[in-house]
């Protein structure tokens, strides 16, 4: 029942751990150095540092140097700042000005909650923007103001269309964010049946995968991981189905957004920029605002009530993984990969 | 790449055509019988006569008989009319008055697209409603009108979670639709991979499925429609995404509607109602309407020119089938039961 994004926690024994203040103390002062403004460099710090706390380092600190190579070649723009488009009452159209991604982000579900606050509901269209990291994030962050929150975004081509051998879709996630008295309920799928996180560490592991996660060579479906990353062939998750829903939401992200698709990725090499759509819902809005707690606690207890799997299959709602990783990591800090904290570490200089 | 909902579309040689126009007729003359207005009588036809046509018979002409023995029962209201129950702006609740739930949701397809004529986007909750047979017609009907479309319900509980053996979650529908010049492009996927049609007709013709279905009475994931029809525990879509999709669109439906979740249909047997979203967006608000239809053709010519699948895996987008089989139809004539066809010219007399 959990999307597999968060599955490709770190397992291997050759991570190390890290405080999380740290982890972010250290992260803002790279940006910071990176051109960045203070507020800037420690929200972006911030949301990384808490994507490998809540179990997902690959969209964490294994995704600071990226950001940060791109504010190096301009590609992102340190003192970028997302500017209104065009403004349709509750659904505004924003250009993200090439600044990190994971900031305009943000600042767009901040703004989606503004206009429905207003409207009831809010739609923001987002493009000229990067890599979001996880973005489950923005689903969490808008959930635990109360807000109901949907959110999509396209992504470079790296998926075949089902009955396809051509990789001409891209792996985009959908999240779905509705506050919980303890931890939001957030599902955070990207329409691959498995990360290529989960595919590196499946592999490093020398194990299988548990269901088929993509094509051999010779084009039948496996569950080798190796085999999968020789190809780049990963599968849709439910084949057509998955591979429908990418289709649909990259036409939409960019219909939104008037922003590019994923097509535009491929033949326009100068503008590799994605488009995301931020959608939030003022449930204080709604009729019965304290029955929503009620009625959300009533179907998630009765869920785990029935569950009645073998030993195997715990109940996994979406959110549990990671309100769990959040709160052994916070304890026992945040995993890394030791080449990446000592990158960090040499480009953060003594801050502690 | 295409939804397996219109993969039910019936094959087999028993099956009978009859012209679309008459089948309309007959299926107004029905409805009128049971209370419907004229104009309710002629829609729900067009709706269910459409469906048909489109290549999705089991929401179509073998639907019929199930409203009509709502209507007689009193547990359909021929009389029932949706009434606003509250307005945040471009978010309206609605109560469906347990009117038919085919003529409510085309009616709250088109109140979403008058909101979005204001505020450019416009959502409408609609609860205390009944199944709206195949939601893909409401995202054709709006995006043949130049809208964007999402919408998404909750239905009973048939299906298990993934990882567990108790059927808790409904198969729920989700809807994208946007304007493709010759028509529109719909994604219409419920969140098991086959839906229970498709199952029926390749048992019906000794056939397994193409990929895994279902579980048989080990426990086991299974490709034979037999042993999954049996235990009734039909495979969510991409496993537990489709699992962890279907529980966020229940809640979500249940709160943007404030009505029923699946859980209150199995606790409940008193109100078996469910809920449903309508989302519209105007493009014709959009920056660059002219653009649209250049840059979904871009995409959508892309695709089909490096498909370069083998033979066997034909290019087939969403909304492609149904363009085939609208256009098959209505020269050949609507594929129907031969005894769902006696069935509806026995309640309809003689009409031609």
């Amino acid at each position: 029942m959990t999307s597999d994004l968060t599955m490709s926690v770190a397992r291997g024994a050759d991570l190390i751990r890290v405080p999380f203040e740290e982890a972010k103390g250290r992260l803002a002062a790279v940006y910071l150095c990176a051109g960045l403004s203070a507020d800037d460099a420690n929200t972006l710090a911030m949301i990384l540092a808490t994507n490998s706390l809540e179990g997902l380092p690959s969209h964490g600190l294994h995704f600071f140097y990226s950001i940060l190579k791109g504010l190096r070649t301009n590609r992102v723009l340190a003192q970028g700042s997302p500017t209104l488009i065009s403004s349709f009452g509750a659904w505004e159209q924003w250009d993200g000005a090439r600044a990190p991604g994971p900031l305009n982000a943000l600042r767009m579900t901040t703004r989606a909650m503004e206009l429905a606050q207003t409207h009831g509901v809010g739609v923001v269209g987002l493009r000229n923007t990067y890599h979001w990291a996880r973005p489950g994030y923005y689903g969490s962050y808008a959930a635990r103001l109360g807000f109901g929150f949907i959110c999509w975004g396209n992504a470079l081509a790296t998926m075949a269309p089902w009955g396809s051998t051509q990789p001409r879709l891209g792996n985009n996630p959908i999240v779905f964010a509705l506050p919980d008295e303890d931890s939001p309920l957030v599902l955070d799928m990207a329409q691959s049946q498995f990360s290529m996180g989960r595919l590196h560490t499946t592999k490093e592991m020398g194990e299988l995968l548990p269901v088929s996660g993509g094509y051999d060579e010779e084009g039948n479906l496996s569950k080798d991981p190796s085999k999968i990353l020789q190809t780049g062939r990963v599968l849709p998750a439910g084949y057509w189905k998955g591979s429908g829903l990418a289709l649909l939401l990259d036409l939409f992200a960019a219909t939104l957004a008037n922003g590019n698709t994923t097509l535009d990725k491929i033949e326009n090499l100068d503008n590799d920029t994605v488009s995301q759509v931020f959608i939030s819902f003022d449930l204080a809005h709604r009729m019965d605002p304290a029955g929503l707690q009620t009625m959300i606690s009533h179907v998630v207890n009765d869920l785990r009530n029935t569950w009645a799997g073998d030993e195997l299959s715990e109940c996994r709602l979406p959110g549990d993984r990671v309100a769990k990783c959040r709160t052994e990591n916070m304890v026992a800090g945040i995993p890394v990969d030791p080449a990446v904290w000592k990158h960090i570490c040499d480009e953060s200089g003594t801050v502690d």
